[in-house]
């Protein structure tokens, strides 16, 4: 699991898995001698922002790698703490052991810097469009969302009925009920 | 519990009883052998949102159900819990066995019919007034909040001094304290 | 723990301990035979309205104490949750006796006065100013932070890199990445 | 909900309702203007000691009722919490208002008379065999079962089909793999 | 994802990764397009039953997986609940979809079983020595440990100096200090 | 809170604070600057291991520490987690900081130098006397169990009615009723 190339983290929710992601995760694979990819959140599922289950997520990114032909990632699903004191314990206990971590989110970075990982920062990828929030609202109002992400994360949003699921739940969740 | 007719589950916050709820409650249990009355957010109490304990929405319920007549009721309350995927399994193990569900929320009826139940829409009667939104603006305003709610309602909250409770909770929760 | 003199409950969050704080303990302190400080939201830190480690606010109030000669009082870290019907029995199991709960927050004085017990507003110390929340702000804008906040609670952030976790984490929290 | 008659509550498992639980609750219900029957441990299922759903449980005691004509019982399932300061405002918050507590376990005794509420025994019938533990050894091993229980318990063990399910999981919890 | 051959899945502590799993995995992973080994208990380690912790966990199967040619597989940490009834609903959150379960636990065998799922028995090797229980033994009290589990998993073992861990925590949990 | 001398921790259940806990505290608090006890298990209560809050044993430490004349001593309740992967990064996030940890529980000890710590076995005072089972056994069974604490614990014992509830709760505890 190592050599003389680092181990890395990359984290995110990936509600969808979109082509950004793609691209972030093509990269830190050739630096790396392997790449772990954590589902966050990954207790999550059935509202508006986090509509995918970690399963289904599971799914696209899985297959997605398979027809990309990158084969050095392993997938974690990670459920969300809102205690960050003990987040990084957490992540820690579910990965294999890794040495880098790759992440935009600032709090991310902080938090693992604060426990003595090596952070950089991921390049960016036209954030306008491929971002999980314009996927989604794309999927609710009936816009292009398909040239957003890799052909195999829509074949599983289309075998799970996905697009009829996001628009339900964009009604208001079950304990807003009157 | 069964019979010719089909087992309900009705699930509110009932936050609190309304008269809304109780046409609901009334039509439903004409069509069906048993109506189930989920008390949703079962947990939470003393919150702008939620100010009544589960077991005091218990008591308006019972007792208004004694008031009106209607005696195919069974009462149940359900913790919240925001994670979706499980909350399906979590309302079958706490209810006893039941056939439609019946709500006008639309995350709940994806959930429910994503899992196999029938779910219908719940008829709407005046959903303006008929409200637990307008009921608790009222009782912290101090308009007419009585004509909204059935009569065993209101003798609950008054015992408990509800009307001074949501006005203090206004003020904000606990855990805003500077 | 007794005398003629009450038992006083004062909880904060203390993100961080800042002079309103100081006035309001001293005057309580005079007041009682002993002061119990609670520190709210303990297992919170590393979000924009919670940055502290419950340890690390530990730290600010003990030394300030000393720093004070305020010496009857003690510490309890105080888990938040959020079901309220539950709250006051869970400070009730942590605390060593109380009698008195000092307050400015309604829901608190409500949820104490509904368990029965004696309840008084704090005295406010301009409150514009010696508030967390300005402190939080001046800290992540740059403005001056240190005329607001005892001595003490200044080196204990400064010791702990604080100004600089503050800024990171304004950026938004590890679940919200895209 | 009150009267001259105070309202009890009692709390058990009802793992599976047997003959015993039915004569306390008659007996308490002569007593009480209102019975609360509150399941306890109603998360639990599925294992040795708690084989079947609360909503399973609610079934049996709400058929059983009928069946036998008691007709001033309510139910309320209550989730186990294993922290026991809190465990009686949590069954307060549950329940509606209650006077009187009948049971025959000393620490549910202790726990509710710490707290102020008046406490009575439960008569005892028969205990070695009107025993939960009793019930399900007897199932599990192929023994008369049926006569220890009311009717209407035994139609839902049929239903669900209970007997198997206990036969199985004597085997062992799913976290016991090797 | 599918094809002629069925989606199985193997649920384990691993604790550690034995020669009985590498036997049990390579039959069905020749049976199934795919195969998802869920690493039971995933949020516990370092106590006598359940040393390693689901990272290092892991790392055993991965590393075992690409040393035995086995390429089928996908990996899911899984967390204990022992709330049996949403137990079935969490796997399936996690999981990729899959069709046949294997599993010689009863409990386990019962609950997917109850949920709909073709369940199969697995095949058994040698299970007196290729058990958890009996590497732990033989670890904690010097035994040849090393020729009952696979070479990688053994490495991962020493890397993490596992065996003065597992000797370590023979002596009692935290909990239990005096 | 540093200095030339080491601030240390020490964490126990105090059930109850038992005079070897005292000459374990004397010995500590002379060679450090300051001592953390930590109170474990701090949310139990009202069961034969747990009988006391961590309120109560709170007052128990903080009375004694005054009647010892130990000046350098702060308190910190630890709520217990059986997530041990977690335990450290829990513990550290509610002190103060500390540089040794004093225990003799040998998965204590390797779960703080896993993470780091410099760990120190405590000299063990008449550990068959001096232990909270054999003090908890006494009350229970109408010993003497006053020779074995300090007078302060004893005076809070006796406020809380404390012999009568460890008496009550050897009865069962409630999840336990038939």
């Amino acid at each position: 699991m190592n050599g003389t190339k680092p181990v890395g983290l990359i984290i995110g929710r990936f509600q969808p898995l979109h082509k950004g992601h793609i691209e972030m995760i093509r990269k830190v694979s050739s630096e790396c001698s392997m790449v772990i990819i954590g589902i966050g959140s990954a207790q999550y599922s059935h509202v508006p922002d986090n509509p995918f289950t970690s399963g289904e997520r599971y799914s696209m990114i899985y297959r997605s790698m398979k027809a990309e032909g990158i084969n050095n990632t392993v997938i974690v699903p990670i459920e969300d703490m809102n205690i960050y004191s003990l987040w990084v314990s957490k992540v820690r206990s579910l990965c294999p052991p890794f040495d880098v971590v790759y992440s935009n989110n600032n709090a991310t970075k902080r938090l693992f810097s604060e426990a003595g990982y090596q952070v950089h920062g991921s390049p960016i990828y036209n954030r306008q469009e491929f971002s999980g929030t314009e996927v989604r609202r794309r999927i609710a109002e009936g816009g292009d969302w398909r040239s957003l992400i890799p052909k195999e994360a829509a074949k599983v949003i289309e075998e799970i009925d996905g697009v009829e699921r996001i628009r339900s739940i964009y009604g208001g969740s079950p304990d807003e009920s009157e």
